[in-house]
C-alpha cells in the first residue's frame, strides 16, 4: 500500500490517474499535482474514488521539494513536460522519492533525444538509495519490454528489430493534430537515424518507406524511418542487436496537408506584419484547425504498435512480432482519452506498480529492457493492453 | 489614324498600351487612364514613344464622360475590372465613343458570367451609331474568331467544339497565385457547365476530366471542364454546334494545394478572432503568397490555347485542331507581362485596330465571332500571337 504523486493534468496524466485508481491495492493514496490545478480537479471528478490535487510549477525544484515533503509520496510519476524531467529528478533526490517518467529529457528549443543527461543521475540515485525508472510509456517503454521479453522466451539471439508504431484512427477532420502541429511537422522533417553493425546510420527525412501489413483488419499502411529515443537504449543493453528501426506510419493525407501547409509559409514561427500585428504563421494556423482536445469523443478506429524481431532460437532462423492493439473509442468510453494518451499512460502506471510492487524496486537509474519483462507482460494483460506474440515469415515487408 | 482610350492599368492595362504604342500608324494617340495614375505612368515610361495618363474612377459614369469629352477618344478599349463594363459602355454612349472589352460583365460579389446585360445595350449602341465589341481577349475573343474560322474555311458544320486552355508555365514557386486566390478558388470549386443538344448540362466540380496531349513539347496535361463566357455568344451563333465544352489544365500540384488550404479553412473569408484582432484567413494567405507581380520575370514555359472541332467537311467526317503557343518569358521580354496577359491584351488591341480601319466596324453590340475572321487571324500572326491549324485523327483524348 502505497502513496503515489501524479505530475501532469494533460492526457496522459488523465489516464495514469484513472488507471492508478483503478488498482486502490497498490495506490492507496493518489495525488495529482499541475501548473494548473484545475485541470487536476477536473480529472479527479471523473474518478469513483477520491484523489487530492494540488498546485506546483515543475521547473521550480524548491517548490516540487516543498510538494514532496508535504505530501511525503513513495514514488512520483511524472508526465508533465520532457523539459521538467531533470528538475523533478532533482527534487526527488532531495526529498528521498522514487521518480518514473514516460520520456526522456530534452533541453528545451533543441530537439535533442538523448539518455546521457539522465543516466547522469545513476550515482546520485544510487547514494540516495532511491529508483529511478525512464521511459515507461509504450514507444519507449513497452517496446523495451517487448524486446526483453523476446529475448528472454523468443529469440536466442535478436539480429534485427523493427519497433513499428501504427495510428490508424480516424478523427473525421480533413486535417487536424493531435498535438502542437510544430512538433508533428519537425518530427515529420527531421533526419531519420537507426542503429546498424554499431553505429548510428542518417537517413534523409521521410526517404525510408515501408507498407507493412497490420493486423486486426487495420491493413497495410506506409510506414516512414524515424529516430526514436528507444533505439538509444536497447542497442546498449542489447549490444547483439545488429540493426534496430523504429517506424511511424503517416497517410498520404497527413503528409500532403503538412506539406502544402510548409510550402506556403503556414508553419513559419517567423512572425509577419499583416495589417499593423505581428502574426506568428504557425499560431495562426493553431487557432484554425479543430482543438486537439475535441478529437477526443469523435477518433475511431486503432493503434498498432509492436516490434518486429529477426534472429535466431536453437540454432535455426526465427522472427517474431509481438504486438498490442488499442481501440480509439473503447478507452475514451474508460478514461475519457483516446489511445494515444491510453497507450502511455497505462504502462506509466505499470511500471510504477512493478516499483511499489518491489518486483523492479532497484536502486539507481533503469530503462525498461533492464529488469525482468514477465510481470510487467502479465499486467499489460490484465490492464488494457493485451498483447499477441506471432512467429511470422521471414518476409515481412520491412525488407529493403 | 484615330485616337484610343485604354481604362485599366492591370497587367493587361500595360500589354494593351505597349501593343497601341507599336502601331502609330493606327493608334495615333494613346491615353491610359486608371483609378491609379501612378500605374499608367510606369507603364509610360516602358514605352519608346509618349502617352498621355488620366486619372479616372471607372465606377463613376459623370467622371467617365467628362474624361471623354475631355480627351475626345475614337474608340474605349476596357481593361479594368468585369464590374465595370455597364458604367464604361454607359459613358461611351454619353459620349459618342466606339466601346470595347476582354471579359463580360459580372454583378458585384454573384459569379455569374453571362452576357444578358451587355447584349441588351444593342439598340442603343445601334440608335448613338456606335460599336461595342465585346469580349476581345484570347478566351473568349481569339477562341470565338477561331470557332469562326474553322466553319469558314475547314468545316461546312461543326458538330462538336472543345475550348482547350492550358497555362503549362512554371513560376518556381510550390504554390503562387496569378491573381486573387479567392477568385482561383471560386473557379475550381464551381460547377462545370457545357452545351449539349440545345441545353446547358451542369457537372460537379473538376468531375470531368481528360488528358490531352498539348503539341509543341508541352506534352500530355489534365484538362477539367469549366464553364467559360464565350460558349454562350459561340453557341447561340452557331446553332448547329451540337455540344460546347470549356476545358482548363490544372495540375495536380496546384489542385493539391487549393485543396488543403480550403481543408484547413485558409481560404475562408469568415473573420477569425485571433489574440484579439478579426482576421480573414484568406487574406492573411494572400500575405504569405508570393506577389503575383513578381512572378512575371522569373515565369518560363509556354501557354497553349485552342479550339478542337469535329464535324463534316465535304460530306466526310473530319477533326480540326487550330491553336497558339505564347512563351512567357519571351512576353515578358517584350512588354514587361508574361503570357496570360499578354494573351488578352494583343487580341484587345487588334480587335480595336480592327474596328479603327474600319474592317469590323458596325453599329450595336457584336461579339468576335459575328465578324469576318480572316483580317483579324492574319493579324494575330503579325502581332505576337501566331497559330497553326492541323487536321488531327479522330481520336484526340477529349472523348468521352
Amino acid at each position: 500500500m502505497a502513496k503515489v504523486l501524479i505530475i501532469g493534468a494533460g492526457g496522459v496524466g488523465g489516464v495514469v490517474t484513472h488507471k492508478c485508481a483503478q488498482v486502490p491495492e497498490v495506490f492507496e493514496e493518489i495525488v495529482l499535482a499541475s501548473r494548473t490545478e484545475a485541470k487536476c480537479k477536473a480529472i479527479a471528478e471523473q474518478l469513483d474514488r477520491p484523489i487530492k490535487t494540488a498546485q506546483v510549477d515543475a521547473d521550480n525544484v524548491p517548490e516540487l521539494v516543498a510538494l514532496f515533503e508535504q505530501e511525503k509520496p513513495d514514488l512520483v510519476i511524472n508526465v508533465a513536460l520532457p523539459y521538467q524531467d531533470l528538475t523533478i529528478m532533482d527534487a526527488c533526490l532531495e526529498a528521498g522519492v522514487h521518480y518514473l517518467d514516460t520520456a526522456n529529457y530534452e533541453p528545451p528549443g533543441e530537439a535533442k533525444f538523448e539518455y546521457s543527461w539522465q543516466w547522469a543521475y545513476q550515482e546520485k540515485f544510487v547514494k540516495a538509495g532511491k529508483m529511478a525508472l525512464l521511459g515507461s510509456g509504450f514507444d519507449p517503454g513497452v517496446t523495451n519490454v517487448y524486446t526483453a521479453y523476446i529475448k528472454k522466451h523468443h529469440l536466442d539471439e535478436i539480429h534485427t528489430l523493427d519497433i513499428i508504431d501504427c495510428n490508424a484512427g480516424d478523427h473525421g477532420h480533413p486535417f487536424a493534430t493531435n498535438f502542437n502541429p510544430e512538433i508533428n511537422i519537425r518530427e515529420v522533417t527531421a533526419k531519420g537515424r537507426y542503429w546498424e553493425n554499431g553505429g548510428w546510420k542518417e537517413t534523409d527525412p521521410l526517404s525510408e518507406k515501408r507498407s507493412f501489413d497490420f493486423p486486426h483488419g487495420i491493413g497495410p499502411k506506409n510506414c516512414y524511418l524515424m529516430y526514436h529515443e528507444e533505439l538509444e537504449s536497447i542497442t546498449k543493453h542489447f549490444p547483439e542487436i545488429k540493426r534496430a528501426r523504429f517506424w511511424m506510419t503517416f497517410s498520404d493525407n497527413y503528409l500532403k496537408h503538412l506539406e502544402v501547409l510548409e510550402n506556403v509559409g503556414m508553419t513559419s514561427i517567423e512572425p509577419v506584419n499583416f495589417e499593423g500585428k505581428e502574426i506568428i504563421p504557425l499560431q495562426f494556423l493553431k487557432a484554425l484547425l479543430p482543438d486537439p482536445a475535441s478529437l477526443g469523443p469523435r477518433t475511431k478506429g486503432k493503434t498498432c504498435i509492436g516490434c518486429l524481431a529477426q534472429g535466431m532460437k536453437d540454432g535455426k532462423p526465427k522472427t517474431v512480432y509481438i504486438y498490442n492493439i488499442c481501440d480509439h473509442e473503447a478507452c475514451y468510453a474508460e478514461v475519457k482519452s483516446q489511445a494515444i494518451s491510453y497507450t502511455t499512460g497505462v504502462p506509466a502506471m505499470i511500471g510504477a506498480k512493478m516499483m511499489l510492487e518491489g518486483k523492479w524496486m532497484k536502486d539507481g537509474v533503469w530503462n525498461m529492457e533492464q529488469l525482468d519483462p514477465d510481470p510487467f507482460m502479465d499486467d499489460l494483460n490484465q490492464y488494457g493492453l493485451p498483447w499477441q506474440v506471432e512467429e511470422v515469415s521471414q518476409k515481412t515487408g520491412m525488407e529493403d
